[in-house]
């Protein structure tokens, strides 16, 4: 697996951003948010991904050079229209937008209609964090994700981060899809040709079937069945909840901004890409508003020992907090490099020549 | 089973809470709490909890005269103190405060510390809902749900819940603990001399059972064991999204109110009850602040319509919206009365007498 290192991988993403007008800041929040996913070991959202940005602004779905417009506002909210730009630069604007209301009055709430994929959520959870706030994400997504009792695929994976500063502990970043199982891994599990575990997915019937390839064909030509909510199948597990989840994020992302939901996010109509029109959702508290910043990130510090140093199921010698293995990721391939796949590091090298961009890694 | 009328029903428990001293109005909001999730169908969560309330009284824990108050307060948010009062009053004086909040200023937050339990969760999303606002709601509970790898536990079954208005539709009422089963579940196993399915608990080495006498036990000597998060056992089915889940309720609730969390939460000491120290978060958002009211109902519809007409899988003929069956429950209920377990019945017979209530049902 080739190694690459940071600087040079957000370098290079940011020419290639460049390379189609954009100016050099916007350039690297763009390559920040990419490169940020694979430093933290989430391969799926990082630089994987940037053939679909380059090919959305080819394809004229993704605006490159819109602004994000205040449709309204008061002194602690505001409905956002991304204009069909970058969902990394509409994302980051929504968020310095909510941090400034925050810091003024507490509160800021920010909702945004008209964007497009805006990479991990935890990105702008984590951006509230720096501010020492306490930050929540969630976007909604391409329909791949089906209701309980349903065999079509009507909601997204819908994804919720909240990050809240800890005191001597690394914060704790949730950053999870409302969906069982990210759609990276199912098609893991095809190309090792492995079975799926039962609750994962259903096919076009919405019954459960442990077939990857069968779901990746289904979803792709849109058939019917897909991804299961957070829950599993029916009721058993309460897969209604990892539905539900999924939901109150299509309602304070699609229907709150008074954009798109459901099946009308990320769709296209008769073979053809319309824009995405994915919304996002941005909370930020000052916490000094609240309590003490000391007490909150000791009470965070003790609260996550808690639940750490409690007695370990058998076999098992480390009970995780959310975001922990993300950072222990980040320090490592800081320091050593980022491994990239081969295909991912060649798909960069075409990238390059597509853009005139010299490929140094 | 015996059926009661709503109306007898909340008024003999209207007069119980009265029976302690509290004034007409408090004792009725107390009893309306209790009798609406009998009425929506969550029986476990009504007057079946009376004599936990009662007995929290005589205990001391809970200390019914005492007025919540505000330690910290901005025009979008406020911090309370619940004063050990009941759960249902302060949850009540914590969203009013949160709607009267974004009545004015758009958003309303309300994090409150050193409260009782404080009933369904919906109930107070649902009071928000009233006023045709975006609410949310959401409580710490007493420990009993063990994190991935642990085998102890350490945080609650941390209800959430989400009520949003539509337009021709019922509201979306999300209330759902972040838990795969609650407590409930297991002591209707346990009754029924039924195995669990895999997937709901671990024993006291943390590995999955399908035994509720054993669960139980373990679980009321806290021998180690207990409920699993929402999405079950380790990685697979990504369990570690519930358990997220429950440490976010726990940092709005707990962290961010100054109070108490995780073990912390409604704890004996010593064999001894203390107060139980619970940790409530509310969050109202005017709809009108950021849209059209019209528009945000309309979409509602949309929304909920593209789900619920989306294809059956085989043999299932209704996609349920969350709130729906509760709302179908309430209607029934409401004309019919409301069917109460013969132990339950059994038991308000003799709160009745404890307090010299007459027992007119």
């Amino acid at each position: 697996m080739p190694i690459v290192q940071k600087h040079n991988l957000l370098n290079f993403t940011q020419k290639v951003f460049q390379s189609f007008g954009l100016n050099a800041d916007d350039a690297f929040i763009c390559a920040d948010n990419l490169v940020m996913a694979d430093l933290r070991g989430i391969p799926s959202h990082g630089v994987a991904r940037l053939q679909r940005y380059v090919d959305g602004i080819r394809d004229g779905v993704i605006l490159p050079h819109t602004r994000p417009t205040i449709v309204k506002e008061t002194p602690v909210s505001a409905v956002i229209d991304g204009q069909a730009g970058l969902g990394q630069l509409v994302g980051h604007f929504s968020t310095r937008l909510a941090i400034a209301k925050a810091k003024q009055a507490a509160v800021g709430i920010v909702t945004v209609r008209n964007s497009n994929h805006y990479g991990i959520a935890g990105y702008y959870s984590m951006m509230i964090l720096k501010e020492n706030m306490l930050g929540i994400s969630m976007t909604n997504s391409a329909p791949l994700v089906v209701p309980t009792f349903s065999r079509e695929m009507v909601i997204g994976t819908n994804p919720i981060s909240l990050a809240a500063p800890a005191k001597n502990r690394q914060p704790f970043v949730l950053d999870m899809a409302t969906s069982v199982i990210p759609r990276g891994k199912l098609e893991v599990y095809n190309r090792e040709e492995k079975k799926m575990p039962e609750g994962w997915t259903v096919d076009e019937n919405g019954q459960v079937t442990t077939d990857p390839g069968r779901v990746l064909n289904n979803l792709i030509k849109r058939l019917g069945g897909g991804i299961l909510p957070l829950g599993g199948e029916g009721e058993l597990f309460s897969g209604y909840k990892g539905y539900g989840l999924a939901v109150l994020v299509d309602i304070l992302c699609g229907v709150l901004s008074g954009g798109a939901y459901a099946d009308l996010v990320d769709r296209t109509i008769e073979g053809k890409k319309v824009p995405a029109e994915v919304g996002h959702f941005f909370l930020a508290l000052d916490i000094a508003s609240f309590i003490n910043p000391d007490t909150f990130t000791a009470k965070m510090d003790d609260l996550l020992n808690r639940i750490q140093n409690s007695a370990k199921a058998v076999n098992q010698n480390h009970i995780y907090i959310h975001g922990e293995k993300e950072f222990t990721f980040m320090e490592k391939y800081e320091k050593q490099g980022i491994p990239l796949q081969e295909k991912v590091y060649k798909n960069l090298q075409t990238i390059g020549q597509q853009c005139q961009v010299d490929f140094i890694l």
